[in-house]
């Protein structure tokens, strides 16, 4: 088993943040500064192109830190961040890059891409879990979640379905063609969100995704619009539905 | 010009609650009891068989004042709470009444009843609107909104549709079949709740009139589940909608 090791550490704001690697994947943990008891986690994924120091992530940790006193750890995906990039990587990306500058669809390179980084991701992310469980300030047996949107919710997703540890996940924003039979296993409450006017990823897929989560407890969140980032309201969205599913005993 | 009249008053945690009448239409205010200047107002449709005297809308009004600041008040419906009940009330309800108990569609019934009493409500809603804004504690051009589900959508869609000093609003679970023509009028910003799996109100044409808002700004949640209510967390999340959206300069 790869054991945690820690490789920097700040504070500011009453949140500890610490770099960390497991194995050779590099991530981050983001803490309340005054932690005495083991307290809920949520993994979080980035989006593809980004990496663990992508201030979204920051962003979305300090809710989840300063809102409810939990931790929050992002893994860098592979091929993203501090991670070598293979020549495969390369080339996917750079196939991505063509099709996006020739308006062609980006479904059939990104889909097989994602589905590579999330077959790596995955193992990673369990490892991360067990590794992060053995600190003090979290625990075995505590609650976790998962928060990722675009390639986040392309690892979340398969991740979330193989492993019963984490209880309550929001995913969003990536193109479903992969993903139908991991919303099948998802049984744990799920919080989804898309775009209604994407002009990228097919409104009818997105909702027929959400349709297929297994889980008795779901809601979709359908913004107006084409942005591609995450509509400002779904971040608070989500820390309040981490704060129900992760600790109900909170007032 | 009908101007308000109140008939009874309470006040506990900070809540000052009173009866009014506009002309002969009943309805409560609901306030901050140390209300000092202007403050926004959103006005309240119950639901079809409630009244304004439902705990829905007194839930509703608490978080909105007590979150907000913000005044709520609620009209009864024709035929509903306080109000006389027609033959013809009477008639239509025994109509749904038999749909119901045979398992019948519920929509030919429903539907034409709730577009008869949004004729009448909506300008009712209006004069209430007048003579609320003449109170110094709600003030003429502050900001106003609207939220409603069942009955409470079918009126207000048209009321949103054709009153100008309302710039937001709370829609839900209600057969759309007679609102497309005021969801297209509608161009301010809207949540928009559903039951993913409602067995009563067809998914699809649910889908079908979010779609059609005229609003560049519009969210639609869709809970998975056939519940008769709201599901609780959209309590929650209409009162942030109305704090971002009604005194966005609030923090």
């Amino acid at each position: 088993m790869n054991s945690l090791r820690f490789t920097a550490e700040s504070s500011s704001d009453g949140i500890l943040e610490r770099d960390f690697t497991v194995g050779d994947v590099p991530g981050i943990l983001w803490s309340p500064a005054a932690a005495t008891g083991p307290a809920p986690l949520v993994l979080m994924g980035h989006g593809g192109g980004a990496a663990k120091r992508h201030r979204a992530m920051a962003g979305r940790a300090r809710l989840l830190v300063t809102g409810c006193g939990f931790h929050a750890a992002v893994l860098d995906a592979p091929g993203h961040g501090d991670r070598p990039r293979s020549a495969r990587d390369a080339e996917d990306v750079a196939a991505l890059r063509r099709a996006q500058a020739a308006g062609a669809p980006e479904a059939p390179v990104v889909v097989p891409y994602n589905v590579r980084l999330a077959e790596q991701a995955v193992p990673e992310y369990r490892a991360a879990l067990d590794a992060l469980q053995e600190l003090p300030e979290i625990g075995t047996g505590g609650p976790v979640g998962y928060v990722g949107i675009g390639l986040g919710m392309a690892i979340g997703m398969p991740l979330v379905a193989a492993e019963p540890r984490i209880t309550a996940a929001v995913f969003g924003m990536t193109w479903p063609d992969a993903l139908f039979e991991a919303a099948k296993r998802i049984t744990v409450p799920v919080e989804f969100v898309m775009h209604w006017d994407s002009g990228r990823i097919p409104r009818e897929a997105s909702l027929a995704l959400f349709d297929t989560f297994g889980s008795a407890e779901k809601s979709l969140h359908a913004n107006a619009g084409e942005h591609v980032a995450w509509h400002p309201v779904e971040a608070d969205s989500a820390t309040r539905f981490f704060a129900r599913h992760l600790a109900p005993a909170r007032p």
